[in-house]
């Protein structure tokens, strides 16, 4: 497919790379800032603008992957009527691409993006959502030839997936920020908590995490439970965060 | 090394198995409960027993893997003076060993351990303390032929430690687990979730948790924050949670 990218961020930045390898086109990149546009075009061998107006009107699909709130007022100013205009956001609403536009839908890959890091784009589920069945047929087509698990996930669904991944990945990794900062305070390396942050992972790959829940408030190991409490007494909002958390874990085994 | 096992549960299973696997001789398991104590003397072709009197007093060293708040008194029933004594605790004390014992240490894996999955302990970072010069290079000896990973580590240090590793790893199994519910309300498979899983804990592994943020609060998404506070209204305390944690990246930022 020939292929238009709108945004220039990390999931623009993976995604067009794992389209170019699978054989697609990518025409152009759009993007505010034309520096930015021009470096992943650059990385694509595509053309770059940061002009909607100026934007190549002969894609077969054009993928927009911005910010949530820009979406609406980009999307607004798109006028190729009849062609497919899609976003990427987990949370973002179809209809956000504009009540009558009539080839419109949703391509969005569960997982987590930094431009610093390679992704193996076969293995990351992509949900999709169309306006109508040659949209879903179409993007079907596309994602299948990048990624192994393709799913059609409705608004409503996505939007819970979505806050379900922000647990599961968003928080998690400020987790581990959080206890590298609190090595650091004792001149310790977090490089002394990645096997373990690598087989808490790899444990619910195959466990049920309930089934693979350790630690104090599991054991119900009070004497830990208030020894961290008190360890984190010089930080308020980091002693709440793991009451809460503690709490939370005790009230689950009910 | 002839080592007696006191604690029959998911660290004395781990690490008995890693002992006796680099050659070491385990002469007995003991534990309160008799059935446990013979399941895992069986794997390790030891004896058992449920008797503190009933220890063999030939060992070189006997490994308390016990609950904290059992460890002391345990210890204090403990009679073979001279004997090394060591617990595997994060968050004890050298001294919950008894203040008078001459040879007594702290052999703390940091890493999860379930009995239903296997580990490769020679990744599992070994922290050590020793109540004297001896004890401590007996200690080295010993964690050097199972781990690549030793390090010493004193009471305060390996308190900051499992602080620090019981939010690395205890509360993001716990976000898994919330994640799970999440989709399982919605009628959606958690395998959905593990691609996301596994890459967040991978890119850890290269990159400063700092650098690896991702999602709404480090990208300022105030739209989607309130689409998720919203969705999540229903559960008061997912939705406390989703805020302190949200707030927490957002300071994280400045």
């Amino acid at each position: 497919m020939k292929i238009v990218l709108l945004g220039s961020g990390n999931v623009a930045t993976h995604l067009g790379h794992a389209l170019k390898t699978a054989g697609h086109e990518i025409l152009q990149v759009w993007s505010r800032s034309l520096s930015n546009a021009q470096q992943l075009a650059d990385s694509l061998s595509a053309a770059f603008t940061n002009e909607i107006g100026a934007l190549n009107n002969t894609a077969d699909i054009y993928i927009l992957s911005i910010k949530d709130d820009a979406i609406e007022e980009v999307a607004s100013s798109f006028l190729f009527k009849g062609k497919l205009l899609v976003h990427t956001s987990g949370t973002a609403g179809i209809d956000l691409l504009g009540k009558e536009w009539a080839n419109k839908g949703v391509f969005y890959p569960l997982q987590t993006f930094s431009k610093q890091k390679g992704v193996d784009f076969s293995t990351v589920p992509l949900l999709l959502e169309g306006s109508n069945e040659k949209v879903v047929a179409q993007l079907n087509e596309l994602a299948a030839s990048i990624s192994q698990t393709v799913r059609p996930a409705s608004s409503e669904q996505r939007a819970a997936i979505h806050v379900a991944a922000v647990f599961a990945c968003n928080f998690s990794n400020h987790l581990y920020s959080i206890s590298k900062d609190l090595l650091a305070k004792e001149g310790l390396d977090f490089k002394l908590l990645l096997p373990l942050i690598a087989e808490t992972a790899a444990k619910v790959q195959s466990l049920d995490p309930k089934a693979a829940q350790t630690g104090p408030a599991i054991r119900g190991d009070q004497a830990s439970i208030e020894k961290h409490k008190k360890y984190l007494e010089a930080s308020p909002d980091l002693q709440q965060l793991y009451t809460l958390m503690t709490n939370s874990i005790i009230g689950s085994k009910k």
